[in-house]
């Protein structure tokens, strides 16, 4: 299960009555922040959903609209009380940024772990303990951009044939179906001596500020969610999306019905769009279950059957 | 005239009903910010006073309720098609801790004149063609950090007997009652020639973070408005207060009294305080126009009869 809230719907400035665009995921009491501009902590404290377990923030990239409100964020999480370790995650350079931004919060009472996108070779980062993924792709903006996605796989069914065909003892079978390894009398036994093969997991994918590159559709594949900015809703208006390494709402549309998405959250509007709701339909035309959420929107995310 | 905004009330994080505090000037169609924390932008768009004529931002300090909305501000200032120069003032250092927070604002269209205390060593910053004049003064916070005033001085009246006594002739007196000098017939002609003695003017003081120190007192003195911290109302919080370098209601009244000033607004609440209006009487048994003022309230100031 993760619960997904859509802190904000604004692109480059914080309005009276749109934050700027941010993702908070909780995973079994455990969250996840994408972004946090100017800002965020006030939608958090609106969401009401605390913020004494955020474990992990990722950056998309370096524009203040996407990063100022970090100083604030790490201070007021201090002034809570947490001393457990956070971990930053962006695009190369993150770590100078960082630097640079803390001047003016000295004192963070616990550690922050950060780590550039060549730290993580292999385009994801995942928790020892934690069963979530979090995938990243470098994207097409104007400055080092990512887009994410989180992961949380789901095991097999429990497969009576293959478990007593291997002769593994019952009382090991509820431990294995955890996905916990066993030591037994000098054998190892793994979860997938008695599960099927894995099921459908729950993807969420976040993607701003880009253009719609070919590379996402992969990325995005199968989203449960797929969060996507639509800077504009006006067809007429993809010259100056281009330009400014944007997309409009028919091109996030595209890569949802590509993607095979099952629905698609428009976001990171232009503060010169004040209703985004004038241009749905060139999104619906598209790809039917496009949404125009609005701030603080949140929606809970279950296994398939 | 000085129209006056206080655009937050909050201390330390902004909260979904309570800005963070920071002080908004209108003298003659130009601007004066003072503070820049996590909002201040969506507080001044709620205003409604505009941004465009912003001349100078002053800081008291690099905490970062009190500047981390500086880079969102100046982007949407640059976005806003600003080219004039802007002013910074604040504490010494303050030139590094800006070039450090601009990571993320790195294309500003417009040339930002940093002024540290110890490049104006008469306290005090003036523009060449504008009457309002800044002061500062160092207080007593867990890092360095300045009040301000801004004072708008008011010429004499005319005073005929002077003119005559003088023989100036008539058609310059109105030149020289507007301030200006006049060099006529060879000879240097000045105001002052043909005014009486400068007339109380306005005086807008703003003060926090800081303890209550008696040099407090000099610099805020007769002022109109006097905008002032109280992270607590309790009078039981005292010594967290002074531990934290703050000060209570009744510290802030003390000082609006013994400087006779006219008015106190009261500011910088504590999040954990919900409704400061229930601490109001601790402040008014010894000041008593004061005010617990909502965020965004403003008022105009005329010079006095």
């Amino acid at each position: 299960m993760i619960d997904v809230a859509l802190l904000g719907t604004g692109g480059m400035v914080p309005l009276p009555n749109r934050f700027l665009t941010a993702l908070y995921c909780r995973i079994k009491g455990r969250y996840i922040l994408i972004d946090c501009g100017e800002g965020t902590q006030i939608a958090l404290n609106i969401l009401g959903w605390g913020i004494k377990n955020l474990d992990v923030i990722c950056f998309t990239h370096f524009h203040a609209d996407h990063i100022s409100g970090l100083p604030g964020l790490l201070l007021t999480l201090g002034n809570s009380g947490r001393t457990e370790k956070i971990y930053i995650i962006g695009p190369n350079g993150i770590k100078k940024i960082i630097r640079s931004l803390c001047v003016i919060a000295p004192e963070i009472p616990f550690e922050i772990k950060i780590f550039e996108q060549d730290d993580l070779q292999q385009n994801f980062f995942k928790f020892e303990n934690q069963d979530f993924i979090i995938n990243f792709l470098p994207v097409e903006h104007s400055i080092a951009c990512l887009a994410y996605n989180i992961f949380l796989p789901r095991r097999g069914k429990f497969n009576l044939k293959k478990a007593t065909d291997l002769k593994i003892p019952k009382k090991l079978w509820s431990v294995l179906q955890s996905g916990k390894k066993v030591l037994h009398n000098g054998r190892i036994f793994l979860p997938k001596d008695v599960l099927g093969e894995d099921r459908p997991g729950i993807k969420i994918s976040y993607c701003t500020d880009t253009r719609p590159i070919n590379d996402l559709i992969n990325f995005v594949y199968d989203s449960d969610l797929f969060i996507c900015e639509g800077i504009y809703g006006d067809e007429n208006k993809k010259d100056k999306a281009i330009s400014k390494k944007h997309m409009i709402f028919s091109e996030a549309a595209n890569l949802a019905k590509k993607s095979h998405s099952k629905e698609l959250w428009l976001t990171h509007f232009s503060p010169a769009m004040p209703d985004p709701k004038n241009y749905l339909d060139h999104a619906k035309n598209i790809f039917e279950n496009t949404v125009i959420p609005h701030d603080g929107m949140y929606k809970k995310f279950i296994f398939r059957n």
